[in-house]
């Protein structure tokens, strides 16, 4: 990121009042270290090529921005003792405009890029043609993966028309996030895998008459993991910005800590809150102590998945 | 405030972008009536001045300030939805810089003027000369008033300092809060005498053994009800705004609606977050009950009550 800053933000950008904006920040605080990390490049860059104290003459103010229900009196309370910028929260949803015309220079969205703004409509109804009979991804059949596709193209465009009204001209928009690459399924990687035991779990606590059928049957989450080719599309066809970098940032050692406890943690942090809104959050625990179970039984079958992708994308507007 | 918008805002401030920050919003809802207002009568006086759309032409953003530990998550959620406004919250003390410098165009203040931001040292303290024996203002000895009219004109200075960093030039600062008349005594007033009876409700239940009386001693309030003069020699003294308009726009009919419940309950939601702080909520309502009880008992006394001050002061940066 700190590359990309130097080598893809124009200087003229930097001038007294730098801007930067989190979308989809959550209650924190990995936010607070990606926006300190794209201050501290803009400091840098501002240092290397002008010679001056960028602390003595620029003024930085942070955008903490998701919808409306995030938490952000916990954002708020945990905000860097230490910081320097000033900061604000922004509450509504990043698929719609969120702020004036033209006020940040740099925009990052870390690990929010996959949700959509609704699950597709037929996917939840087993009458239905489209009905997403697996949790997530296994069997995810042609039908169903179209209806998500075109929902995320349709969502992913709103959300760059209205950032690429929001940014000032020449402005980058950073996109850290999970996806695939392309020709790899979903459940042929080791977080599809554990998606699939999320849905296998659900339905045997169905079968043991823990949960409805019904309940299970109606379940889907809002978000795509979408392959390359597919996000390259995307931001293609909407045509308001150039995609500057996309690199694929997995980790050497692969994806996931290879540790079963950490690995159904980790899930559970990801996916935990739309088990718990469906189902309760009892039930949501529940769920995740039979996905630990599989983990360990299948954890072989896990570590040799197909690799993920993490992505990191920086964009230019046009 | 529609007038004073009307005759004081310079027209050439009203551009395609207006800003409005909310100083001490507490979590709604008054604060979405009053920017609302504010917002109305800068499209009026636009419309009427230069004869165009206002709804065409200018961007507005609202910005609410309070404190970090304020419920942004209910402002937010309760955020009215057909809005016209850009909005955002920025958490941090209105007594020290919380927005970048020339950030916006009119602030409001409502009803949190009054604040300091601590008890004056030695007020709380029953060894000390300034130890305030009573709850808040009858018998306020001259020392102890010099002890909270120091801490109060230095973080109102403090807070002009940073509202005149913050402001455009020419902007306009629109303060609405509870003041007294030059030569009225807080204890003279109707919100004085339940102030008072507060006080003799703690003591009352210190010696019914229900509350320690040294909790009871080291309780006081972070806030000043300042006379009119003293309000304007401490804004004269600080020299960064011009008082544009002072008015005192106390209601015809009084001060409070003339009904003991109503009083108390007002009373309570002015005065029960302090006391919940200190003694717990269990206690405040106890308190509130006896409040309550000498409301009605002295009622006829507290209808004969000298005026107090509800000000309304417009402050234009100099």
């Amino acid at each position: 990121m700190s590359e990309a800053i130097s080598t893809k933000l124009n200087l003229n950008l930097i001038s007294d009042r730098f801007n930067v904006a989190d979308f989809g920040c959550a209650s924190g605080p990995n936010t607070f270290v990606a926006v300190q990390n794209i201050i501290n490049a803009v400091e840098d860059k501002y240092h290397k090529e002008t010679g001056q104290n960028p602390a003595e003459n620029i003024t930085f103010q942070v955008v903490f921005n998701d919808f409306t229900n995030n938490d952000f009196n916990t954002l708020f309370q945990t905000l860097p003792a230490r910081r320097k910028y000033y900061s604000a929260g922004v509450p509504g949803s990043f698929f719609r405009r969120v702020l004036p015309k033209h006020s940040f220079h740099i925009g990052v969205i870390n690990y929010a890029f996959h949700f959509t703004s609704q699950v597709p409509k037929g996917v939840t109804d087993r009458d239905s043609p489209l009905w997403n009979k697996d949790m997530h991804c296994t069997g995810f059949n042609e039908m169903v993966k179209k209806a998500y596709l075109d929902q995320y193209s349709a969502d992913i465009k709103n959300l760059l028309d209205a950032r690429a009204e929001e940014l000032l001209p020449g402005g980058l928009m950073l996109v850290f996030g999970s996806g695939l690459r392309d020709g790899v399924k979903m459940s042929e990687t080791a977080k599809g895998m554990v998606l699939d035991f999320i849905g296998a779990s659900l339905n045997d606590l169905a079968q043991q008459g823990v949960i409805e059928q019904d309940k299970v049957d109606s379940f889907s989450t809002p978000l795509y993991i979408a392959e390359e080719g597919e996000l390259r599309q995307i931001i293609k066809e909407n045509g308001k910005f150039t995609i500057e970098a996309f690199e694929d940032i997995i980790h050497p050692y692969g994806e996931f800590p290879l540790d079963p406890k950490v690995l159904a943690v980790s899930t559970k942090a990801s996916f935990g809150a739309f088990l718990s809104a469906h189902f309760g959050v009892d039930m949501m625990r529940k769920v995740f102590e039979l996905v630990e179970v599989k983990v360990r039984q299948e954890f072989s079958r896990i570590q040799n998945a197909k690799p993920g992708m993490q992505y990191f994308i920086v964009l230019r507007k046009n």
